[in-house]
C-alpha cells in the first residue's frame, strides 16, 4: 500500500510565526511532514507520495528521496495548488495504478502511532467503490471544533460533510483509504469546479459510499500555534509505555516529560540518555560510599527519572531499537548493583558484621529477579509480562525497578541505609517467590 | 493427521524375558508403546488407532482411551493376527476416511523425536497414489542388519523390499505416511493370500509409488533384549540438549547420563530433581559457611551435574513443560547466589575487610548477567541464544552455568576461595561486556 500525502497547501495561519513553510515546521524534534512518513512506516509503509505545491524546493530539499527513513519518496508538483486540496490530491490520479488503494493523509494533521495502526489494517475490508474515512466521534474531546469539517452520519457511512453543518455527530480526521472511487470523485469534482477534497467526499457520502473508522484517541490539525501545542501534549502523551509502575506513573514521569520535550528538540540519541542515566547512578554509588547519603538517595531517584527519558524519546522521534533495549537493561542491572554495593560499603564501613554482608547479599541477589522472571516469562509464553494485569496483588510490592529506586532514595534521604537494604531484600524475594507461585497456575 | 500403531504380533523372540506383551515392555520409565504415542503427540498427532491382536485385554488396559496422554486411541482387534502385520495394517481400512493420509508405525520400533518430526512434516508432499517410507541408507549404522528389512532404490523411489534382497543400498525402518493406495495394495496383497506388509509395500514399489524419506539419526527395531539396549542408548543420547558448555558436555553428562537411565525408571518427576539440585547447592553453601570448602565444592559440582539431569528426564519421559523451565531458571539463580554467598561468608569470617564485601558483590552481581543477556536476546529476536554460535571467542570464559559452578568446585576443593571468587566476578563481567559488544553487530 502507498501512502499519498498532501503537502501543497501554504498553512497561511501559522506562516507568519515560522521561516520554514508549514510541512517543515518541527514538532519535539520532527518535521510534521517526518512524522506523518514515520508513522506510517511504522504501520508497514514503505512507498510514499508527496504532493508539493507552494513549498516544492524546501521539501525535497529536506527530505530527498526517502533514503535516510530508509522508505522511498516519489514527488508530484500540484502547480495549481492555490485553488483547493482536491487539485492536489486529484493530482495522484496520473501514477495511480489500476484498482490501486492507497492512505491518504494531510502532512499537517498528527495522530498517535495506535491510531494510524489500526486504520491502516482496516484498509483490508474496503471495497474497490468506496473509500474509508478516519472519523471522531468524541466531539468533546476534538480540538478546534469550529475549525474542523463535520459529519452527518448514519451508521458506519457518512451522509454528508461541510464546515458549517448545523445536524452533526462526527468530525473528519483528515486520514483516508482512498480508491480510484475517490480518484473519479475528484475528477468529477474539479470539472464542476469544485476544488476540494471534502467536496470529492461530499460526493462519495451521497452515494453511501464513505465508510467511516471510529478514531479513539486524540489527535490534532495543526494549523496554528496553539494547535501546534495540543499536537505535542498529545505526542507526549503517546509516549508512555503501557507498563508503568506506581512510581513511574506518579512521580518520575511528572519531570521525565518535560525533560523529554526539552531534549526531544536535541540532537541526543536514546542510548545517551540511557548512558548518562548510568552515570547519575554511578555518581549515586560513589555519594553511598563516600558517606553522603542525602545525595546518594537523590542521585538514585534522578537515574530512575532519566531512566524513563530514553524510551521516551525512543518512542517519539521514531528511534527504537533492539539494541537500544538491550542496552538500557543491562545498564539498569549494573547502575542497581551498583548503588546497592555502595550503601552495602556505607553501612559496613561504619559496623564490620557478617550481618551487613548477608543482608547485603540478600539485597544484591534480589535485584535482577524482577527482569529475569519477566523476561523467561516473555520467551516461554512469547507475551510481555505485564505487571500490572500479571501480578495481581504483588503489584502492591514495590519491587519493580521505580520501586526499588525510590526505596533506595528514602533510604538515603533519610539515611536509613540498614533498613532500606532491608526492605530491598525483603520485598525482591517476596515478589519472585509470589510470582512463581502465581505463574504455576498462569503457564 | 491419524496414527496407526501396529501392536498386535507376539514378539516371541523377546517374550520369554518379560511378563507383559512386547508392546508394554517398558523403556526408561516408558512403554514401548507409550513412547510411540507420546513420540507422534509431540509431532502435533492427537488421534490414535492402534490394531490389537494376541494382548488386545492388557494394551487396553493399560493405556485406556488415551486421556491420560491427552489424546484419543481408538482400538480394532485384529483376530488373524498370526497371519502377518499385513493382515492388521489391513484392518485399518474398516475405519479409514476417503483420501486419509496417515501415519502408520511399529509399537516395537523405535526413533528419535526429530526423525519423527522430520518424518510426520514430509506427510504435506506426498499425493494419494503413492506412500512414503523412512528408509536409513546409512547401512553401517544400521542395527541388526540381518534381521532388516533391505531396500533397493533409485533416486528417491524404493524398486523392491524384502529380508533376502542381496542388492541394496537402504533397510526400511518401519514408518509410513500411508495412503488409500497402501490400503489397496494390502486387499490385494491378502487376497493373493501375502499376508506381510512388506509384500504390499513391493507392489506398490514395482509400480514406483514408493517414495523414501532419508532416515538420517538411529533408530532400532527392538526385537531381542540387545536391540532395547541399544534403543535405551539412542534415547539417552537423544535426551541431550543442543546448548551444552563444556564442563557439561565433558563432565557432567558422564554422570548425569547414567542417573537418568536409573531414575527414569522411577516415578521422580523433573521438577522433584530440580528442587534435589536446589538442596545440594543449599548444602553447598552451608559447607561453605561452616568452613568445610572441599565437601562445598564438591556438592556444588554435585548440584551441578543434578541440574543436567532434570532436563533430561523431561525430554525421555515427554515432561516438559514450561512451569518447569522457569521453575528451573529461578531456582538455579538462587542456589547459584546462596553459594556464592556462602563462599564470600567464609572468607569474611577470617578476613573482615571492605575488599571482602566488594569482590564478594561483584561475583554476586556477575552470576545472572548469563541468563539477563540469553534471555533478553531471546524476546528481542524470537531466538534462542546458542552460546556456541553466538559467543564466539567468548564461548571460552567458562561463564555459563556449569563453568561457573566448576570455579567454585576447584575454588572449594583447593581451598582458593578467594580466588574464586575473583575469577568469578571477572569471567561473568567480562562475558556481559563481551556479550553488549558483539550483540551491537548481531541486533
Amino acid at each position: 500500500v502507498r501512502a499519498v500525502i498532501l503537502a501543497a497547501g501554504a498553512g497561511s495561519r501559522i506562516r507568519p510565526h515560522f521561516k520554514e513553510p508549514k510541512p517543515l515546521i518541527k514538532l519535539l524534534g520532527l518535521s510534521l511532514l517526518e512524522r506523518s512518513i514515520l508513522t506510517l512506516r511504522e504501520c508497514g509503509i514503505s512507498d510514499f507520495v508527496i504532493i508539493t505545491g507552494c513549498a516544492e524546493k524546501e521539501i525535497m530539499a529536506s527530505l530527498g528521496d526517502g533514503g535516510k527513513y530508509k522508505v522511498d519518496i516519489t514527488y508530484l508538483h500540484n502547480p495549481e495548488w492555490e485553488k483547493g486540496n482536491g487539485v492536489s490530491a486529484a493530482a495522484f490520479k496520473k501514477i495511480s495504478r489500476p484498482q490501486e488503494k492507497f492512505i491518504l493523509t494531510m502532512a499537517d494533521h498528527v495522530y498517535s502511532l495506535e491510531t494510524v495502526k489500526a486504520f491502516v489494517q482496516a484498509a483490508a475490508g474496503i471495497g474497490h467503490e468506496e473509500i474509508l474515512l478516519a472519523a471522531d466521534k468524541r466531539l468533546d474531546r476534538v480540538w478546534d471544533l469550529p475549525e474542523a469539517t463535520k459529519i452527518q452520519s448514519e451508521g458506519q457511512r457518512a451522509l454528508r460533510l461541510g464546515k458549517a453543518l448545523s445536524e452533526y455527530d462526527a468530525v473528519d480526521c483528515g486520514l483516508f483509504i482512498g480508491t480510484e472511487a475517490l480518484l473519479q470523485a475528484l475528477s468529477e469534482a474539479v470539472n464542476r469546479q469544485r476544488y476540494n477534497l471534502t467536496d470529492a467526499v461530499n460526493l462519495l457520502a451521497s452515494q453511501g459510499r464513505v465508510k467511516l473508522f471510529p478514531v479513539e484517541a486524540d489527535w490534532v490539525d495543526a494549523d496554528d500555534l496553539a494547535s501546534l501545542r495540543q499536537a505535542e501534549k498529545i505526542l507526549l502523551k503517546a509516549a508512555l509505555p503501557d507498563k508503568d509502575g506506581l512510581i513511574s506513573r506518579t512521580i518520575n514521569r511528572k519531570f521525565s516529560l518535560p525533560a523529554t520535550k526539552v531534549l526531544s528538540k536535541t540532537a541526543i540519541t536514546p542510548n545517551q540518555v540511557t548512558f548518562i542515566s548510568f552515570l547519575a547512578a554511578l555518581a549515586a554509588a560513589a555519594c553511598f560510599i563516600l558517606q553522603q547519603p542525602l545525595p546518594g538517595g537523590l542521585l538514585a531517584q534522578l537515574a530512575s527519572i532519566i531512566d524513563g527519558i530514553d524510551g521516551e524519546i525512543a518512542r517519539l522521534k521514531f528511534l527504537k531499537s533492539s539494541y537500544g533495549s538491550l542496552f538500557d537493561s543491562i545498564l539498569d542491572r549494573y547502575a542497581d548493583f551498583l548503588i546497592v554495593t555502595g550503601m552495602a560499603w556505607s553501612w559496613f564501613a561504619k559496623i564490620e558484621s557478617p550481618a551487613v554482608l548477608l543482608i547485603s547479599a540478600a539485597a544484591l541477589a534480589g535485584l535482577p529477579m524482577s527482569m529475569l522472571l519477566k523476561e523467561k516469562y516473555h520467551t516461554l509464553t512469547g507475551k510481555v509480562y505485564l505487571p500490572g494485569q500479571d501480578d495481581g496483588f504483588l503489584e502492591l510490592l514495590p519491587a519493580n525497578r521505580d520501586g526499588r529506586l525510590f526505596i533506595i532514595m528514602l533510604g538515603g534521604v533519610l539515611n536509613w541505609i540498614p533498613a532500606a537494604l532491608v526492605v530491598l531484600a525483603a520485598i525482591t524475594h517476596l515478589q519472585a517467590v509470589g510470582r512463581l507461585i502465581r505463574l504455576r497456575k498462569l503457564l
